[in-house]
C-alpha cells in the first residue's frame, strides 16, 4: 500500500462520555507520529459541522491541552444528533454526502476519524464506502464510543467502564445513607440510570455488591426483561423484610409486559398538551409508595453519570486513548472502513489487546446482555456478568483541582479559513 | 470544675451528610485522650435507639475502623427521624425523658453528644436542661451536622462544603456535555438540588462558574426568592441565545408567588390518589420546555449528593472532625449545654477557629443566604456569597479504593448488654 500523504479530519458524534475526548487525543497525539498527515483538523459537532465547513486547526491547539483531553468530558470538538438518513431521505443524502466530498476534496482531507456509537458507524461506513466509489482516496475509520455499551464485536465500549464506575459508586453512597436511616418502616430508593433499550449501565451497578448479597443495589431492573410488577413488589416486601431498607436500579428504557416504556407516561399531558415527563424512576416510585405504603425517593443522575470525569476509570481511558491511536496506526497502514475493537485476552488478570472490524459488521447492530448472564428471576446479573464487567472500572483518571475544583481544558478552536461556498 | 468520670455516649440524627461519620471519629479518638472517659458507647438510630436501649461499644472497634470514619458517608450509627415532641406531645416527650435518663443511669453516661440539625440540637438542649433539673449530673453537648447550612451561629455547617463541592463538579461536568451537544436548536438543562427551604445548596455551585459569567450554571434558582416565571423565561431565551445552551440549578424547596413549593403538584393524584412526585426540576422542565419549545432534560441527584464521600472535601472533612474533638475537649472541662460553632477568622487565606455556642441560640432558628448576597435580579449568588463559599470546597478527601471502587467501613457494632426493661 503506498504512503498517503494529506491532512487528517477527526469529529465526534452522538450523546458524549467521560472518554471520547481521550479517544481524539489518540487520534491527535498518533498523527503527530506519521509524517504523511500534514494538518490535524477537528470538524466542529460532528458531521454537521463538517457539511457547514466548519474546521479547526488542532495543530494550534497546546500540548497541555491535548494531554488535558484524557480528563476532560464531554465532546471537546462539539458533537451532533445530526443523521445522514439514507433510508428514509435517500435524496438529501446524497447531496449531503456530495457536500462532504466538497469539504475533504477543498481541505485535500486524505484521512477521517468519526468517533460515536451505531449511527455514527454507519456513517463512516457510507463515507467509506463513497470514497471507494468516486475513486477519492481516502482512509475512514469509526473509533467506537457509547455509553450504553451496544455495539457490537467489541468486547465493550469505551464510555462504558467510567459510566459503570461512577454509577457502582453513586450506589454504593446512596446505599449507606438510606440504609444508616431504616428504622422498621423500611425504606425504598430506586436509581434511574441510562443506556436506553439496553441494559448494560444498570446490569454495571451490580459491581458495587461487591460480592454480598445485603450490598446495594438489591434489584436491578433491565430493559431487556419485561417489568413482572408482582413479583418485582414481592421482592421489594422480601429486601425491607431482611435488610429494613432497599435499593433498586432502573435502566431508563425499562418497559411493562405491554412492551411499553414504563417511563413515559402517554396517559397524562400537561397544560401544553405534552406528555408529562415522569422518568422509569418516578413511575416505579409511584407503584412502590401506592402499593406497598413504602417510603420511597428516586435519584435520576441523566447527563451527570456520562460526564462524571471526576471519578471516571482509568481503564476505560486508557482503552479510548488506544482506540484513537490504533484507528490512525492502521489507517496510515492502509486500511480504511473498519473500527478498532477491544479484544479482551484474559479476564484474570484482565488483557486486552485492539483489532480491527469491517464497519459494515457494526453498522446499525445493537448488542443486548445475553440472557445466561442474568439472574433467573431476572432481577440481578450473574457471576459471568460481574466476571465481564469488574476489570473495566479499575484505576482512577487523575484530574488536576484547583481551589477544590476540577480544571477541565477546552480547546482554543482556532478555525480553518472556509474556501466553499455556504452548504445550498 | 471537679473531673467528671463515667462513660460517653454518641450518637446521629436526621439525615446523612458525607462527613457527620469524621464528627463521630473526632469525638471517638479525642475521648481516648481522656481517663475520665470510661467506655465510648454509640446510640443505634438515634434518640429512637437510645429509648429502646440499643447501645454498641465502640471501644470494640479497631483503630482502623474509626480512622475509616473519616471518609466513609451516611451515619455509621444509623440515625433517625423521631423526635421528642415537646409543643404537640408533651406527656408522651415527659415518658421519653424519663427513659433517656433510665437508660443514661443504667449505663453510667456522663457524656452526651448528639450529632445533628435543627431538631437534634434542640433534643440535646432539652436533655442538658432536664440533667441540671434532675441533678443528674452530664455533659451534653451538640455536634453542628447539616448539609442544608441552616444553623445559626456557626459560619457554616458540617456537611456542606462536600455536598457543594460534589454539586459543582457536576454541574460543570454536566455543562460541558449539555455545551458540547448544543447546535442552533439550543438545549436546557435543570439540576435540581437539596436544601429544603434554604437556598445555601443551590446556591453554592456559583463555585462551578470559577468566575466567568459563560460557565454554569447559568441561573440558580433560590428558594428564597419567589419564581418570576416570566423573569425565568426570558433569562432562558437570552442565555441561549449567547451560549445556545442553559444550565440552571434550582433548589428542590423553591417556591411560586403564592407561597406554593413549584415541586409539590397536588393537582394530579395518581392511580393511587396520591400526588404525583415531581419535583421542582421537573415541574420547570415542562414549563420551559411548553412555553419555549426548547429541549429540556433533568437531572436529580437527590440523597447521591449528600453521600458522595468519593469527592467529598477535606476542608469540610477537617472541620467536622474538629467540631466532634472540639465537643469531647469542652465536655471535659466542664462545659454542657453548647455546640461547637466553625468562626471564620479569614476568607483569604482561609483561617478557622472552634468556639462554642449556647445551645439554646441554635435550636430551631433556620439560617437563609443574606439578601445582600444575591445578585439584583435574584438569579444568580454574587461576590459576598463566592467569597463566602469557596473556601470550603478546597482539598480531596482521600478514600481507599479496591478493584476501582471505594472500600468504605462499616463499624461491627458490638451490642453492650441491655439491662432495663423493654420500652414501655
Amino acid at each position: 500500500m503506498p504512503e498517503l500523504n494529506g491532512n487528517l479530519l477527526v469529529a465526534q458524534s452522538g450523546g458524549p462520555t467521560s472518554v471520547i475526548n481521550a479517544s481524539v487525543a489518540g487520534v491527535i497525539v498518533e498523527a503527530g507520529h506519521h509524517e504523511c498527515i500534514e494538518e490535524i483538523l477537528g470538524g466542529q459537532n460532528g458531521i454537521l459541522g463538517i457539511l457547514n465547513e466548519e474546521l479547526i486547526d488542532l495543530g494550534d491547539e497546546k500540548a497541555r491541552t491535548i494531554e488535558g483531553l484524557k480528563y476532560t468530558p464531554a465532546a471537546a470538538l462539539g458533537t451532533c444528533r445530526y443523521k445522514i438518513d439514507f433510508k428514509k431521505k435517500p435524496e438529501k443524502a446524497a447531496k449531503d454526502m456530495d457536500r462532504l466530498f466538497e469539504v475533504f476534496q477543498a481541505h485535500n482531507i486524505r484521512y477521517f476519524f468519526y468517533a460515536g456509537g451505531n449511527d455514527s458507524q454507519d456513517t463512516a461506513h457510507k463515507i467509506h464506502l463513497e470514497a471507494v466509489k468516486r475513486g477519492y482516496e481516502m482512509r475512514v475509520m469509526g473509533v467506537p464510543k457509547t455509553i450504553d455499551n451496544d455495539l457490537p464485536a467489541t468486547d465493550h465500549c469505551p464510555g462504558y467502564g467510567s459510566v459503570v464506575k461512577y454509577n457502582c459508586a453513586t450506589v454504593q453512597e446512596i446505599g449507606l445513607d438510606v440504609g444508616s436511616m431504616a428504622t422498621d418502616d423500611g425504606s425504598c430508593c430506586i436509581v434511574e440510570v441510562m443506556g436506553r433499550a439496553a441494559g448494560w449501565i444498570a446490569a454495571g451497578t451490580v459491581l458495587a455488591k461487591q460480592g454480598h448479597a445485603a450490598n446495594p443495589p438489591h434489584i436491578i431492573l433491565l430493559p431487556e426483561i419485561a417489568l413482572n410488577e408482582e413479583a418485582f413488589l414481592n421482592l421489594v416486601k422480601d429486601t425491607i423484610a431482611a435488610y429494613k431498607y432497599c435499593i433498586v436500579v432502573v435502566g431508563e428504557g425499562l418497559k411493562n409486559t405491554a412492551g411499553e416504556e414504563i417511563g413515559a407516561d402517554k396517559s397524562r399531558l400537561d397544560a401544553f398538551g405534552h406528555p408529562v415527563l415522569s422518568g422509569a424512576a418516578d413511575a416505579l416510585a409511584q407503584i412502590v409508595q401506592g402499593k406497598l405504603n413504602l417510603k420511597t425517593r428516586t435519584v435520576k443522575l441523566g447527563y451527570a453519570q456520562r460526564a462524571a470525569a471526576h471519578f471516571a476509570s482509568q481503564t476505560d481511558a486508557d482503552e479510548a486513548f488506544a482506540c484513537g491511536a490504533a484507528a490512525v496506526k492502521a489507517a496510515v497502514n492502509g486500511q480504511s472502513g473498519f473500527m478498532p475493537k477491544i479484544v479482551r485476552t484474559s479476564s484474570q488478570p484482565y488483557r486486552w489487546a485492539i483489532e480491527l472490524e469491517p464497519l459494515e459488521n457494526i453498522a446499525n447492530v445493537e448488542h443486548f446482555i445475553p440472557r445466561d448472564w442474568i439472574s433467573e428471576n431476572g432481577f440481578l446479573p450473574n457471576e459471568k456478568f460481574v466476571e465481564y464487567a469488574a476489570p473495566l472500572v479499575v484505576g482512577e483518571v487523575k484530574v488536576p483541582m484547583i481551589n477544590g475544583l476540577p480544571q477541565y481544558v477546552s480547546l482554543t478552536r482556532s478555525p480553518v479559513e472556509k474556501t466553499l461556498p455556504p452548504r445550498g
